[in-house]
């Protein structure tokens, strides 16, 4: 299992001539040593970037096999999913599965990146929007592929993606609310800087479009993907003059947390409101009542990413540099007519 | 960061000379490599363990600093917990996690074994009561400290164990109902072949004895932590002809189960049934309603886990070879007065 291919044509030794340096210095750089003076290191780091220098595939078993999953944070049900789908396909190839979260902050990030390089870690899978630009560039500088999942929101990303399909997910949840006879169907909805939660909203408002239903925009309520703001969410939209009989929320978790606040307002789910979810993390199969909801299949985009990194570190192209896996509903008791 | 130091004084050479191999197939035997025949490997391997063989620490920043972190399965929220007590403190110390699964199958845990060896990992953190004697073994012979997280039923495990103050969370569960009230507590119970499960029902027997209650066997119904044998069990006990006012549950997902129970009969919790749960995974801050549960610090316990290995690969020796951190009532909704 070797990083990628040389395609950079230029070799350690020309770099070290070009930089006046010795060649133990450059390896140093490109391994993420900290025995090299900060202008010596920005020079051949300079030039390394200037020649596209990709590393060399290491001798087979010299090292071990290594992808780096990570995460911005390991808070949430939604991760372990990512992890179960990455460590099966990954063991399964003799591959390790090293797991980080770097909670948004750059300082966290260029630990992990320093970390990664002393690793030799053959590929990573990225389940953030968060890092720099500037540690992309050092990644394609060190040939490490990466791929991204669930991209919330960089669409000049130049790596592979692999995401749910969130637009027809929305659609469906609020086909289904439809279907059952609801007309006033509220949406809480997640932060709109994140693509998916664009297409959530897109989902729905097509869904209710083509019933014929002229969207209210006083039934959209944003939240931030968290139980809290499902809570104050549905508080807002029970606080409506005329509030709705459904409830469509753009995550499992701000689910949970609207059904909560009917509880303590005495109003039973379903039979006082429906409401759907969006994810199908394992904790809604209990919830009480069972959470109608938007299957998205975390387990599988993390196998995927897997396969698709795994064919990068051996110069293959993945099938699509964009990939968006399908979503289903999943009917359960949280979900029935209006009374 | 290294292996164990050289405390058996036998070298790879002379392993070599009495195996009468040459030096690099025991290097091969010791590295897990597939390339040497089996009955070679076996006379090495035989060898090294007669003689207590441990790797010597790598020259400095010659290699990747790793821990491998090794669940049963990675299907609980509970698991996501404890990786992310792992990570932070790894994270922080340079050290890279490793996140594998073994399934409780031999196949499995045989080829992460041959991974672990070929990615010269630093030390084991084992969230599992599943591992083969064997592999301890080999474990040891490799020279690769071990740590395990929540001891479920192994008493002989030569290995520091980190779990939590099982025996009293089952007692603080018990006694918070019966201060509210109630006599007649019904208990899930987990398997009673894990040491956890029979510690948590001895508190539960321990605060009824306090209180001057005779334990009645019928209130006890076993489940395995799984939310679907809570709901059965909490179906057993509101067939009994005198059900009970409160359910103390061993797991989160078996209170979540028996709430569910509850639902479905048309029964309110707290009004009509308390139940306690334990674990305090982050999901049931958002359960219907919120739960009362015993705190178990799954995150403090990785993170002290970390601590420790990394502590063995210093030739330290752990404060205590077996800890137990302290478990906490967490008083939320899902607890009231009998009606």
């Amino acid at each position: 299992m070797g990083a990628r291919g040389a395609e950079g044509k230029v070799t350690i030794t020309e770099i070290a001539r070009q930089a006046g340096v010795s060649v133990p210095t450059v390896s140093r750089v490109v391994n993420g040593r900290s025995d090299v003076a900060p202008q010596t290191r920005a020079r051949v780091e300079d030039l390394l970037r200037r020649h596209g220098y990709r590393r060399r595939p290491a001798a087979p078993g010299t090292r071990a096999a290594l992808l780096d999953l990570v995460f911005d944070d390991l808070d949430s049900p939604w991760a372990v999913e990512i992890i179960r789908g990455v460590e099966e396909v990954a063991h399964a190839a003799g591959v390790g599965t090293v797991v980080s979260a770097i909670h948004g902050r750059s300082g966290d990030a260029r630990e992990w990146m320093r970390n990664l390089r002393a690793r030799a870690s053959d590929g990573v899978i990225l389940v953030t929007s968060a890092l720099d630009p500037t540690l992309y560039e050092e990644l394609r500088i060190l040939g490490v592929p990466l791929v991204v999942v669930d991209p919330a929101g960089s669409p000049a990303l130049d790596a592979p993606t692999i995401g749910a399909a969130n637009w027809s997910g929305g659609m469906a949840a609020t086909e289904h609310l439809l279907s059952l006879g609801h007309r006033r169907i509220g949406l809480i909805a997640g932060p709109p800087r994140l693509l998916c939660s664009r297409a959530r909203l897109d989902g729905y408002c097509a869904a209710l479009e083509s019933a014929g239903i002229t969207m209210d925009p006083s039934l959209v309520v944003t939240g931030d993907f968290r139980p809290e703001s499902g809570f104050t969410a549905c508080t807002t939209l029970l606080d409506l003059p005329e509030p709705p009989t459904a409830l469509f929320a753009a995550s499992d978790q701000m689910a949970l947390g609207a059904i909560e606040a009917l509880r303590r307002r005495g109003l039973r789910v379903p039979e006082d409101m429906s409401v759907v979810g969006f994810d199908d993390l394992p904790e809604v199969r209990w919830s009480a009542p069972p959470l109608t909801t938007i299957r998205q299949p975390l387990a599988d985009m993390g196998a995927l990413a897997v396969r698709t990194v795994l064919r990068l570190t051996r110069d293959e192209q993945p099938d699509s540099p964009r990939v968006e896996l399908g979503t289903d509903l999943v009917v359960r008791a949280s979900t029935a007519p209006p009374a």
